[in-house]
């Protein structure tokens, strides 16, 4: 018998893969911030300022800059803790194929979610995403909490 | 011999249910956000005005949708870290009543913490939550680094 | 054989300390705001001030409290992936001289990234250290992924 959060474990494994995506689209916002300051030529600090952009002002409002940091925000809302839940509840050894299908459920709704974010598309295009991800979370929570409760 | 990381672990099984909880109150913290925003018709995206809130202007300075966000932010910035040196720490496999009593007080302070906040409570009810989640999560980083300094 | 995410997996013993160290570090951004709210009495809450700093008014620009926060911002942005990225790394049992380079590379940026922010040193010496920190995480995900698609 393997560990539960091992490889050997194949809802761990699957969760690696989703989690894995997901987090690094959320850590690429960062880069993607990067470029728009640069191109927007807008910073937040004198320094940068200073090596960038000489001669601007400091610039907090830029349109697309703060776009990207809310979608930055909403990702670290949400896939950091969906990450961290789903890391208990493979624990729990939940059916793989439900398993499976929660985790593409979250990673395709989150991918979404920047699309209609950055695009922008109208509204309630967004929500949905964002309240998709949110329910493939607390789908998660709620085994992982029956199972702690049968358990004890 | 069961795996550090399972729920043959008493501890992994109680950072599982106190972790869970507070992670589940953070990420129900953007549902809490919407509803707010679209009872106060506030709103930081033209998009998102153009759907709920038609004839309004962009608002990112509304005094509940902001207090309850900062509140959000105060939870990612703790409940995270708590969760992660929390997973570090009951692999150290710490005295399970220790760290039960840990894990209580973590979870009380921030459940406490978020009442402080929304209702709003008088300081220094919030610090003194805050202060509390704080400490528990340096208690958890204490014993871990004790942990791995005996073993190297 | 032991569990992959235990103390007998070295890799894992020097993601505890190298991720514990780190996230510790965050952690104790949010008292370091404290202590530069009460020094410079700006704070974003009524019943702070009133607490805090009777006859003040609310503020949300003070430059040292705005940078700190921007520092703390980037920290979760980045450590919080960095270490959960890297639990999932060390599962697929890399080899654990050049995970101990990646999580000391990671470690060292983001210390020095807090000393470049918190000076302030000019840029792009803080730049440097964001895209170092970017890039051990990037090559952690890539192992990974290398490992996922193998294992399939």
């Amino acid at each position: 018998m393997s560990d539960v959060l091992s490889f050997g474990n194949e809802s761990f494994n699957n969760l690696a893969f989703y989690s894995g995506l997901v987090l690094c689209k959320t850590v690429l916002m960062g880069p993607l911030t990067s470029v728009f300051r640069i191109k927007n030529k807008v910073f937040s600090n004198p320094e940068d300022v200073a090596r960038f952009a000489p001669g601007k002002s400091i610039n907090t409002n830029d349109d697309m800059v703060e776009r990207i940091r809310r979608c930055h925000q909403n990702d670290l809302e949400n896939v950091v803790p969906f990450t961290l839940i789903g890391l208990f509840y493979v624990s729990a050894e939940p059916d793989p194929d439900i398993a499976l299908r929660i985790f593409r459920i979250f990673a395709a709704s989150r991918m979404l979610h920047t699309v209609a974010y950055l695009v922008p598309l109208p509204q309630p295009a967004r929500a949905a995403c964002y309240f998709a991800g949110v329910g493939a979370t607390g789908l998660m929570a709620f085994f992982l909490f029956a199972r702690l409760t049968f358990f004890k």
